[in-house]
């Protein structure tokens, strides 16, 4: 069936959100089969026309670590960087933004660790060294004109260490908006966090000057909480949302779903609570049905499944 | 890793719920394997065992509409019935009473719709009618001392009636009050609804004088809603919650995920909320892992597929 008619909001939550597509970037690179780049490009295409406000295109990130996006030149090349639908492009370092200049890209992300041990493994650093790494990338793309959205990683557990102190993700975090990042994307890498966590961690922030604004919520759908997590940000007044399309990222038949928030799932609570969006629901599922025939497999995302 | 410590309590939720457990009934009889005698007695006690404080042990519905609990007459034999923990059974009529009474089964539920076109399809009666069915039921499980909770499905939206106004659900519960049903399960079935919806539901019983501690939540996963809508109706005073250990009832591989709300994924929640429920999340993820061997797959319970 269509969904239920909307209820009347809840005026303790916002009017609207920016839901902020991260599938062809965050969801490609963590699946396992490689996708064409006529595939990928018409992907994003169809992403754009489903209403999506922002679409993460692709990493310039080396292709030794990520096969998966080794294309990210051609791709890019392929799409309109000066559209209306911002395209950003996540950039490691400074070869990455070379890159990324030279493609015409707009809009950078960053990728930063809330935890030491991710650090080292994941950037080759240490939680304070990576601060001087992101500070000539960051400066160079804002004298360039171009915005930067800085991910902040293992914001509430880290496998290696366990719970994260929602201190050190306010410290990092604030480190990163002085360098001159825009928005922070708070990541649930391991999707421990419950509610009760995503709903703290935003008054720490707010209680070091930070405003729920400039953040964004990244969840991912470990432990089944994701969504219910996304509810409980929308009460702390929290308006921008990563998710990937058709829950790309996580594969429905491995050992741990590790995936990212489906956009579908999200969609479907945003319309029953009646806050605007502005993606057309069919329409993104389509786009998700046609990457999930790509990649060879059902999508993860349950809205998906019900209505494909 | 381990789950986060909890966080301190929001006041505005409830401090203690009560998870009534639906694996051994719902969730089997929505299962294509036929489980041996032996493995659902083991498994309901591995649930009592692990701290659930009710579970409801299996259907005196006929063999010929659920071949999957054909042996409810076995399992129940071979169960404390008159222990300390609940093992409510389903009975659909006043045969499946006398069968139950005779077992020495200390508690029932009925299962009502609040449409009519399920009523028709499901009960084979009509909405009005179903009443007068289940009023002999009520009164003699009453009279013998039996108490009775009543199912009543469909509450959110029904595959072929679409959206289903809130105030016939609330006519429905409460009849099924008045004939002495202690507990409402309302149940989204196909699982459309969204934490609105809940709250809303919630808020017509309470002006028709139905509390929120006569109200349980039935939610299931097809939409991918069921975890988030726990938590907005714990927001609005809901303290009983069923669930499905090992989200028993919903396969992952099936074209529609149309499962139970896993008893894992809503104990890792209520763990971080700081909300007591008495389960102990190790013991029930193995109870889950050896009961996904029996049935020769994997949980569809993240939590479980985390952890194990």
């Amino acid at each position: 069936m269509d969904a239920l008619p909307m209820v009347e909001r809840d005026p303790a939550l916002p009017e609207r959100v920016t839901i902020y597509e991260v599938g062809p970037r965050d969801g490609l690179q963590n699946e396992s089969g490689i996708v064409p780049v006529d595939a990928k490009v018409a992907f994003i295409h169809d992403l754009m026309a489903a209403g999506l406000p922002v679409v993460e295109a692709t990493s310039f990130v080396h292709p030794k670590w990520v096969p998966q996006l080794a294309d990210a030149g051609e791709v890019v090349a392929r799409l309109p960087m000066d559209g209306a639908v911002p395209l950003p492009v996540l950039v490691p370092n400074e070869r990455g933004l070379d890159r990324a200049l030279e493609a015409g890209v707009r809009h950078i992300a960053i990728f930063a660790s809330a935890t030491e041990t991710f650090a080292r493994k994941n950037l080759n650093s240490s939680v304070e060294d990576q601060f001087a790494m992101f500070a000539p990338v960051v400066a160079r793309a804002l004298d360039a004109g171009v915005d930067v959205r800085a991910y902040v990683s293992m914001c509430f557990g880290d496998p290696w260490e366990g719970p994260v102190d929602p201190a050190q993700v306010v410290r990092v975090g604030s480190r990163l908006l002085d360098l001159g990042a825009t928005q922070l994307s708070i990541g649930d890498t391991i999707g421990v966090g419950t509610a009760a966590h995503v709903a703290r961690l935003v008054a720490e922030f707010a209680a070091a000057g930070v405003a729920p604004d400039l953040l964004a919520m990244h969840f991912h759908d470990t432990y089944g909480q994701a969504l219910a997590n996304a509810l409980a940000a929308l009460r702390c007044g929290i308006t921008t949302f990563d998710a990937s399309a058709g829950g790309l990222g996580g594969c429905p038949y491995a050992e741990s779903a590790t995936g990212n928030l489906a956009t579908e799932d999200l969609v479907w609570m945003l319309n029953g609570l009646g806050i605007e969006h502005g993606v057309d629901l069919p329409a993104l599922v389509r786009a998700s049905v046609t990457m999930a025939q790509v990649l060879g497999r059902e999508s993860p995302s349950a809205v998906v499944r019900a209505l494909a």
